[in-house]
């Protein structure tokens, strides 16, 4: 098994099998770079903030463009569970897209190079994350065992080497971590120097950051941190699940991300995490990010332990059922720690309201009005 | 708390407060390698195989060294818990070491380089990885937080970023992978050759590995395939869980590991998996292999569901109460799967017998026949 998939070549994806979702509220040069890994794929760019400023869209991409007042006019009054100034507006374009799988990457990424220098496309091993098996079920101490050279180590049952089906390719980020407000500040040196990385050199004498090679399902059961910033995942398997909740202008909260891990879980699949990195070029500003964080910090330490001992029950069988479910349990039980948590539950529902409006075979067709196929 | 145990020196460990236990059925000139390392610490050497055969150690070590009829007179009855003519016998060494932690290596392990092509010490790394916590309850996408330059993620909760006491720490190996019977004959290039190997160069133009520099805690509840090639573990902690099994003479089974993992759970202890490797000279034939291994492969299908979904009762506050509990489920449960099962249920009580006849206060001192103190 792991054999066959090791002897894959990392599959060249169709234009019509992928969209790249952006969230951005600025220019995006950033696109110059990863020219040759995104020209011939759909971008979806989600335009946050200010609808009226012009965002400049360098030559030769596809794309489609959303601002606030598309969002607003598309949905309606389902569009209160889209995030306003904050990248969790990105969900916006999970649900226009019409592909089968999506990348979303933050426009303040860049090409990452790995130890040989040599650039890393990130998208092509999303890609083969996503189409090789997942082990939720057991971990293989090797790491994915689907990967080149890798495999199975004894002792690792049979039965289970078909692996699982995998929902999400979580990818990593080198030079700036994904940290939160208070380890931001108390790390001031790690957001602007190389003193964290390790003593590694490559081949053309550059740096080598903190780089590990590495690709590994998040076993069975077990949450984590689930960042937007380098995400894949198969759209028409899970999609509906990867809303981020409600952040930014308006919310109390930022960045308390409601992931899909426990229905993946609830349906069998798996979610990778490791490779690929992008390069992460500039860290936010700590001060607005504790703002923004500080209540989602509080929050979280109750929020966590009833995402780990929640079960589904079996009569979810689809994911819009699953989260439909946990957006009931999440007013049950957590509307008492805050009202934002019933708000919260009212953004899920309306959420899955407005994806099945959008996806349904009548629904209603979503228009690019600044979009262009070149 | 992260940046408490990152800024941690690695610590020199004591003589008193490790022991190396080593199985063995020949010359140890492995340790030649091994002295810069190993020359502070004692040996115990576990000779398997031929008693009358005489074993060559290094000069200038410090060892005491047991076989089979050093076992047989030191545990009389209760030896038939050892096993003979398996690597498995290393467990009589963890039984009658005094000391906190245990260091296990086999004899065919060499030092091996990292990627700048400086020698690992793989008891610095292993002594780190006991003396830093573990995250087994939420998973931390940057690997263990407690390492040079690396934190919590984003979204970590606060009130998990103690962690839990660490029990267990397992090594990984270059070269030969630990791999089973049928991989091994699936794949017979990797016995020898350097074709899975990754194409990256150290500085000194050798070839690195599939080197992932990483230490991970498996999460809470996940288990996988332990391996005592290059293993160290907290021995007053889960000592007496870190029994092999029935293998080897006599028994129609090898490497089946009946690993401590249920118990350090159920005790809210952690298990690393990651660095330090080791550089694991040759595979074993894989013909002998495939006949130790064939019941085991069946068996593991039976067995492996039956530890997932075991839970302990909360009145096994001890590890040798856990341990007895998991003796009798094994019987009541997998007995029925072959008479094996009901022979190891009765090792596993001789084991922990034999433990505590050894390790309580008044228990029988071990001595060392052909012990050395230099």
């Amino acid at each position: 098994m792991a054999q066959l998939y090791s002897s894959m070549k990392p599959t060249p994806m169709l234009k019509d099998e992928l969209d790249i979702v952006i969230p951005t509220i600025r220019n995006l040069d950033f696109l110059e770079m990863w020219r040759p890994f995104f020209e011939k794929y759909h971008l979806i760019i989600v335009q946050d903030g200010d609808p009226s400023r012009t965002i400049n869209i360098p030559k030769g991409f596809d794309y489609e463009l959303y601002n606030r007042n598309d969002i607003n006019r598309i949905l309606g009054p389902k569009s209160s569970c889209i995030s306003f100034k904050d990248s969790a507006c990105r969900c916006f374009g999970y649900m226009v897209s019409k592909k089968k799988y999506i990348y979303t990457i933050d426009d303040d990424c860049f090409v990452a190079k790995d130890p040989s220098g040599k650039e890393i496309n990130a998208l092509e091993q999303h890609i083969k994350n996503l189409l090789t098996p997942s082990t939720p079920d057991f971990f293989n101490t090797l790491y994915d065992p689907y990967g080149d050279g890798a495999d199975f180590v004894r002792g690792y049952p049979f039965s289970m080497r078909e692996g699982a089906i995998t929902a999400v390719s979580h990818g990593l980020w080198l030079n700036i971590p994904d940290y939160d407000a208070p380890t931001q500040l108390v790390k001031p040196l790690e957001r602007n120097s190389r003193k964290f990385y390790l003593p590694l050199k490559s081949l053309n004498n550059e740096v080598v950051l903190l780089y590990v090679d590495a690709v590994m399902t998040i076993p069975k059961g077990t949450l984590f941190p689930m960042c937007g910033m380098n995400l894949a995942f198969d759209r028409e398997l899970i999609g509906p699940a990867m809303y981020f909740g409600l952040m930014g202008d308006g919310q109390p909260i930022g960045r308390l991300t409601i992931c899909g891990l426990v229905i993946c879980d609830h349906m069998g699949w798996g979610v990778k995490t490791g490779l690929p990195y992008i390069w992460h070029s500039k860290a936010s500003n700590p001060f607005v990010n504790l703002r923004k964080e500080y209540n989602g910090i509080f929050w979280q330490e109750e929020a966590i332990p009833f995402f780990q001992s929640v079960t589904l029950p079996k009569e979810c069988t689809s994911v819009q059922q699953c989260y439909m479910e946990l957006a009931k349990l999440v007013k049950e039980k957590l509307g008492k720690v805050d009202p934002y948590f019933t708000k919260l539950a009212d953004g899920m529902v309306t959420w899955i309201e407005a994806w099945d409006e959008l996806n349904s075979p009548d629904g209603a067709e979503a228009k690019a009005p600044k979009g262009k196929d070149e």
